[in-house]
């Protein structure tokens, strides 16, 4: 069977495990629903509604000041070239998987002219050590909570605090790639305004755990957010209105930055159910945050019709695709949302019944 | 009495002059009003909502591609780095008052590196000759249609065509930097594909004349548009969900492109009201499509209270601010939408017969 029939059977399901819905029309329509039609817009960043959604972020995140970014990518790049042109020098550290290195067409460095320096192996974490062995200078170090390439690994919270302490010491900047900052403070233990506290400046997103359109935040001293808004001129990310996105936001956080606990722990249990199937294993093995990886010891073309057989018996939607890791294996990606709480537990239980059966019989015919 | 005070009175004015309506949240609920909440979202610049959209403005621009953006500013500094890149010179020509000069917190500099050659005077259209006598190679010249900054004008429809086959046989990219393009078709009585047809590459936006939230189209080549793509992820404009944008331009486009017509002659009939009275003039004289500025020969702190007294005494809403123009003189701009046709004539006349009066009455205490 191929690719396509798994997705064939995801989208049958009546029960998909991941994320929180659909994304559809229908996730603006429920923000919007209770909003005043006489609401004003912003306009070019300014007004009530974009400039007190700063405000409230700000506070939660413990800092000075805080912009509101149509993307992460625009933002963080921003952040990064503030901080080069503060200390002169044109060049940063990052993991090899960061957003910026993977998934930005080489913006940074297209339009910033800024250096990557890679730190680490592409399969562990940033430490300690990898920072107090940079043989360049640098302006800025990027860390990213949780590192998601890596199906969202995080340091303990001590090396997180040694890292911060020691990037002072040495007048590095230390910025927060936060995409899923919220989904964190469960497994540290932790106010998102605490685990800031350690970066000189943080972007946060909206539609990872949140679940909103769209949409960033980006915090620091107000040194810093105002040239930050300079450059989102620049970018042509200063929107006449970016309300769509705003009211969104301050929605869906509302809604769900409550359920960050609860996502946190449904992790943990369904990583476990993949755990004790044969030839399936968890990246973290434990998650901590929402998300993790699942990796199979089975190429996707033998994994793809047992997942398709598995969803078209129990109606559990496990996944919708399987990313090719090498020749007799594969994975895929989850991020724990509202769904999972819908999940009938007797039908998950019999999908991971199934799974172990059909995986011990692949075995076998290895 | 204050700018402060002419705002005022703006604002309890029943009949506003210009504009579509206020740029509030109803704006937005309107559009997705009657939309299905089970439509997708677009997905990273994939998906029928912003697939379907990009083809439609294609053929109705006369282009073979287009790609939407979330702003002008960002869709036309990814134009001018696409053509310079193609001839190996980081140089343009645009007018003294183009956005990107003006508008864009030199974007277009500080991230593309492009040194713009300002051709003809500030307070005059861009004429061939003054091409024809640029001293430098350049890759791309960029026009204005209509050139906002001195009103609205616009060149002769021939002179545009000797351009357009002067900048081909040079090897000079032409640009068109059509945020008002929708707006000049009844002057000109040329389809939007006509006048495109002129150009390599157009840019139009769809919150001036069609009412829109934000967002703009950038078309040309397929080889053109692809690329702009990337430049789009690079630029952080390459959003998860676009749909907000997307899905209300289209609704206030089908909505408006009807009525460019109707609002040049409305244009017209009150830029002859302001004509006709003591110490007031227009510019352009004949408006050539839905806006044009307003001259006054006194200073803004004379001519408040006189504009303030109008509104309050006729609740014809002429303008919310002035511009200071020099030691007795001001101005302000007005375009022209669905709220015109709103003000009842009889009150109407009334606000020009006393804005003469009072005007005169300045004249000899001058």
């Amino acid at each position: 069977m191929s690719g396509k029939t798994l997705i064939e059977a995801y989208e049958k399901a009546a029960y998909p495990v991941g994320g929180t819905g659909p994304r559809d029309i229908q996730v603006l329509k429920e923000a919007f629903d209770e909003v005043s039609g006489s609401l004003e817009s912003d306009m070019y960043g300014s007004g009530k509604v974009i400039e007190e959604f700063q405000d409230k972020m700000a506070a939660y995140l413990g800092k000075a000041s805080a912009v509101f970014f149509p993307s992460g990518t625009m933002a963080q790049q921003i952040a990064l070239r503030i901080w080069c042109d503060e200390k002169g020098i044109k060049r940063v550290a990052y993991h090899p998987l960061c957003h910026l290195e993977i998934h930005e067409q080489d913006g940074m460095k297209e339009l910033h002219h800024i250096e990557p320096i890679l730190l680490a192996d592409k399969d562990r974490l940033i430490t300690l050590a990898d920072v107090q062995q940079l043989g360049e200078d640098i302006s800025c170090l990027l860390l990213e909570l949780p590192q998601r390439e890596i199906g969202g690994q995080l340091p303990a919270f001590e090396e997180l605090e040694d890292i911060s302490a020691y990037c002072r010491e040495q007048g590095i900047k230390l910025h927060l790639d936060g995409a899923r900052l919220f989904e964190i403070t469960p497994y540290y233990q932790k106010t998102a305004a605490e685990i800031c506290a350690l970066f000189d400046s943080v972007y946060v997103s909206f539609y990872k755990g949140i679940g909103g359109i769209a949409g960033a935040i980006l915090a620091g001293d107000p040194g810093f957010t105002e040239q930050s808004k300079i450059w989102k001129r620049r970018h042509g990310g200063d929107l006449i209105s970016l309300y769509p996105y705003i009211v969104s936001s301050e929605y869906y956080f509302d809604l769900r930055i409550g359920k960050m606990a609860q996502y946190y722990e449904e992790a943990r249990e369904l990583a476990a159910l993949y755990n004790a199937c044969e030839g399936v294993s968890t990246l973290p093995e434990v998650p901590v945050s929402n998300m993790f990886h699942v990796h199979f010891r089975l190429p996707e073309e033998r994994m793809a019709p047992i997942l398709s057989g598995v969803i078209g018996a129990t109606g559990v939607g496990l996944t919708a695709w399987l990313r090719h890791t090498g020749e007799s294996s594969c994975s895929f990606e989850i991020s724990i949302g509202d769904r999972y709480a819908g999940v009938p537990k007797d039908k998950l239980h019999e999908a991971f019944r199934l799974l172990d059966e059909e995986m011990k019989k692949a075995a076998v015919n290895l």
